[in-house]
Parts: C-alpha cells; sequence; structure tokens
C-alpha cells in the first residue's frame, strides 16, 4: 500500500519505519530539515508538498504536536485536503483537541474520503518497539480497512467510537496518568516528611490496591531523583490544557486535574518544563520544604 | 504460643481464626455481645477484661476502629498496660495516628516490652483469604520474633521502620488509593460527557501508563453502577483525616488529597457515606449532571 507520513519526528520516524518494514512504499516531505536517511535509504519517495502526498498516498498518517498543526497540514496551502480524492483515508496519529477533530473529519468525509483519529500511548519506548497502545475514533469499516497498518505500529488497538472518540479516550488517559502522579506523589512526600523510607512503603504498597504503572515506575523516579525525560512536563500540560478547556465546554468539574495542572505549571517556573512529568513531585517538595528521600 | 485478640469485627475475626488454625492458644474478652462462636467452639478462652488477657497472653493483638479505641483498651481502666509485664509484645493492626502511635509505643517500651504496628490492606476479603498487604513499624528483633505469626494473616509484610513507620505507610496507601479513585472518576467522568463509551476506554487505558488495580476494580464499579461496599467512604474519610491533620502537623501540601476529601464530604452530605469509596464519582456527576454511562 502507498502510506503517506507526515510528521516524522521521535515518534514518527519509528512509526514510519515500521510500515516500511511491513513491505509498504512511503512517501514523505522534504521539510526544511533533511528526510530521515534510514527511510530514505530503504527507499522512501520524497515530494514536495503535503498535497501532493495525499494525491499519490491511498492513506495519509499524521503524527505531529498539537491541533493548530494538524489544522495547517490538512487544510494549509498545498495541505493534504487539496491533494484527495474520494476512497483515500487520513488517519491522524497526533494527540489533539476531541472537539477540533471531529470538525476536521466532517471536512474530510465531505471530500469523500474517511478520517480516523488514532493517538497513541507508550511514548518513545512504545514508538520503536511497535509496541504503543491506540486508541481510535471513527467509521467502523474505515477501521477494519486500516487495522493491519495500525498492527505494525502498535499492540493494544481499540475503536472507542465514532469520530473524535480516540481523541476522547486519549485525553482520559491523560488525565489519569497526571492525577496517578499525583496521588504517588502526595502519598511517598507524607511517608518521607513522617520519616519513614519511601523505597520501602513503595515497595509495601505495590502489592495492594495502591498498585499501579505510575507507582512502580514513576514512584521510583521520584525516589532514585531520575527527572530525565520520559514524557516531558511541557508535553502533558497541553494534554491537561485540552482536558481543562473541553471541561469548559462540556459542563464539567474537574478539579484534580486542574491542580495537577497548576503544579505543572509550577514545574515550568522552576525551571523543569523539559523533565519528565514525574517531576511534579518537587513542585509539592517544594511546598514542604522537604525532599522525597530515604528516611 | 498464647495470643490475646482483642477486636473480633469483620477484619478481627477471620484473622484471629487463622491464629487459631495455625497452632496458637487464643485468649479473647467478654464484650457485651458474645464471643463468636465458631472461635470459641475451636477452644479460645473468653476471659473478663483485656488487662486479664495481656496478664495471661505472650502477644497481644489489637484490631480496633480508631485512635481513641485503641488508647482506651490499651491505657484505658483493666486496659492492657495494667496486665503487662517485661517480654511481651503488643502489635497494633488498627489503622490509626502514627503520631499517636509513637506515643502509646514509647508509654508500652517503658513497662519493658515491644510494641509494633502492624496496618493492613486488603480489606475484608484479604483477612479471609490470609492474603493481607500488613506494614510493619518497630523494632526490628521484636519484628523477626513475630513475622510467624503475621505470616498466618498476610501474604505481603514489610517492614517500613521504627515506630508509626507502619501507619505512615497505611496512611500514604489511603491517600493513594482516595487520589488514584479520583484520577479514575474524573477521566472517566471526561470520556463519558465528551460521549465516548468509558467501559472501552478503561479497557484500552488498562494497556498503557494508566493501568492502577483502581482502574481496574473501581473503574468496573463507577461503569456497573456497582457502589455495595467494598470499603466504606466513612472510613475513608478517617484516613485522610489522619492524612490532612498530620500534613498540618508536619507543614505538608496535600492539595488533592484535601479535595478528595471534600469529595467524599459530599458523598456523605448525599447519603453515600456506607457505599463503597468509589462512589466518590457521584460527588462529581452530580456536579456535573451526568453519569458515567455506556456512550
Amino acid at each position: 500500500m502507498k502510506i503517506g507520513f507526515i510528521g516524522l519526528g521521535v515518534m514518527g520516524r519509528p512509526m514510519a519505519g515500521h510500515l516500511q518494514a511491513g513491505g509498504h512504499d512511503l512517501l514523505i516531505i522534504q521539510r526544511s530539515s533533511p528526510p530521515p536517511a534510514e527511510l530514505v535509504s530503504t527507499g522512501a519517495t520524497v515530494l514536495e508538498t503535503a498535497s501532493v502526498v495525499a494525491r499519490n498516498a491511498d492513506v495519509i498518517i499524521l503524527m505531529l504536536p498539537d491541533t493548530p498543526d494538524v489544522e495547517a497540514v490538512l487544510f494549509g496551502p498545498d495541505g493534504v485536503a487539496a491533494g484527495l480524492s474520494p476512497g483515500k483515508t487520513v488517519i491522524d496519529m497526533s494527540s489533539i483537541s476531541p472537539l477540533s477533530t471531529k470538525c476536521f473529519a466532517a471536512k474530510i468525509a465531505a471530500l469523500g474520503c474517511d478520517y480516523l483519529d488514532a493517538p497513541v500511548s507508550g511514548g518513545e519506548v512504545g514508538a520503536r518497539a511497535a509496541s504503543l497502545t491506540i486508541m481510535v475514533g471513527g467509521d467502523e469499516t474505515a477501521f477494519a480497512k486500516v487495522t493491519p497498518l495500525l498492527s505494525l505500529m502498535g499492540r493494544s488497538i481499540t475503536r472507542i467510537g465514532d469520530a473524535g472518540a480516540g481523541q476522547t479516550a486519549k485525553v482520559a488517559n491523560q488525565i489519569i496518568v497526571a492525577l496517578t502522579i499525583e496521588a504517588v506523589a502526595e502519598g511517598l512526600l507524607f511517608a518521607s516528611k513522617a520519616g519513614a523510607d519511601p523505597a520501602l512503603v513503595r515497595e509495601a504498597l505495590l502489592n495492594g490496591f495502591a498498585a499501579s504503572r505510575v507507582l512502580e515506575v514513576h514512584g521510583a523516579r521520584m525516589i532514585e531523583r531520575k527527572f530525565d525525560p520520559g514524557f516531558r512536563v511541557a508535553l502533558h500540560q497541553k494534554d491537561l490544557d485540552l482536558a481543562l478547556s473541553g471541561a469548559r465546554e462540556l459542563g464539567l468539574a474537574l478539579p484534580n486535574t486542574a491542580t495537577a495542572q497548576a503544579l505543572f505549571n509550577a514545574c515550568q517556573a522552576i525551571g523543569l518544563g523539559d523533565c519528565d512529568h514525574s517531576a511534579m513531585v518537587q513542585a509539592l517538595e517544594r511546598l514542604a520544604d522537604h525532599q522525597v528521600a530515604p528516611g
């Protein structure tokens, strides 16, 4: 199959590589920086614009930073929409606004094409290992058609519902991860300031109802003071922006999401925007004048 | 070994039964209600007061509702302290104040006895199955001496540190569980109000970093609307009282713990105090005028 792939960053590059390794023809675009050598040397075709990519591909995949980037690539000058003809499929794997997604999907559908939102979780590690969790919104038949492609990039692939539902699930994921990080941060900071060894507390708690991937992975980071990214605070702020503006539009009180965002903002203020999101604990530590450290 | 067991409620009864089944002699007290037939029929000795129990036992175990109950049984008239002689061990398996615990431990130590705080997590199910997680504070030698006893009641037994450290770990556990419940509640409510099916969202998210025992168990309860206890809101309120008063004394900001307690208070107000703690979602649902329900 001919697959256009737009957005070859830390996530997009390995994902595109898996599609190519799966036997598909890759169409990419020439941007300011030269196209990735590992993709070109194995046969990727480099084209001039997104609309030329769309004209020549059967499926066009986007993996971009934020909502305005997706909008520009789809509907800007020389964008994807200008090159589409009926029967093609656009898959947006970026993490962007669920509400804007519904609007993009309707505009693409009006051109006779399918649109799927398919954001991922699992980060750079998951992208390299082709073990991403992929949450999909859009038409069931369109989903079935591209499931083999998604399977080359991810291990757990779930259609959540119609257009936007994938992005909605991703926002829910980011709410839960941020609030679980704060749960672990408040719990371990309490234990540490009360004089207990947080490493032993973490170990004991992993056997009960407090157990989570976050307690396991981010809890260890807080104790070992390893805040190299990982998933950056600044990216999680973007995702909680989507949660909080969505809550505003939907009429929804998300009190702990609001506080978690406030703590991420504090992380920015103290120079931790490019640290792993587990650095949220450092905002609480400043207020307590105490670090999570062996008791 | 002769074991005094004081506090034969839903947790204490099966725990005492496991000790008896392990070959130990059980000493219990006659309270207003008659002693549990299943313990008496298999040989438990019924005595008049806690101090007589302490006089005749090698190890005295407490499993009581709250800090004042433990204080009364230890130091009240005819209490445990009055019956102790050097060399005995007191184990408090209740979930109570870490700060009061340090004080109780010092008073018991002054009588030449060992004191261990050993609160549990795992609930009635864990008590029956002898699969409790037990978090212990106190002297290392005293801990080693009673580890065989604790192993009859629990599966994961960790000494966290000195007196009070077990209770501190338990409070940390309750902070993390409450805040993870709120994480799942805010995430699933967002997804549901945005029109996605929360059951599919939960399923997809269990494969990624949002995975937790709470998403698995309490997430399912929120979706299936099963709020029978479980672990009651009222008990979790008691535990967050310990967290928040501890934070006040230690000089610690726990913003999301404070909000979680506010939501539990709201649950009380709307008549859900005896529901499972996953009913916290209902407080958020009231504010959103929307229930977590298939999209």
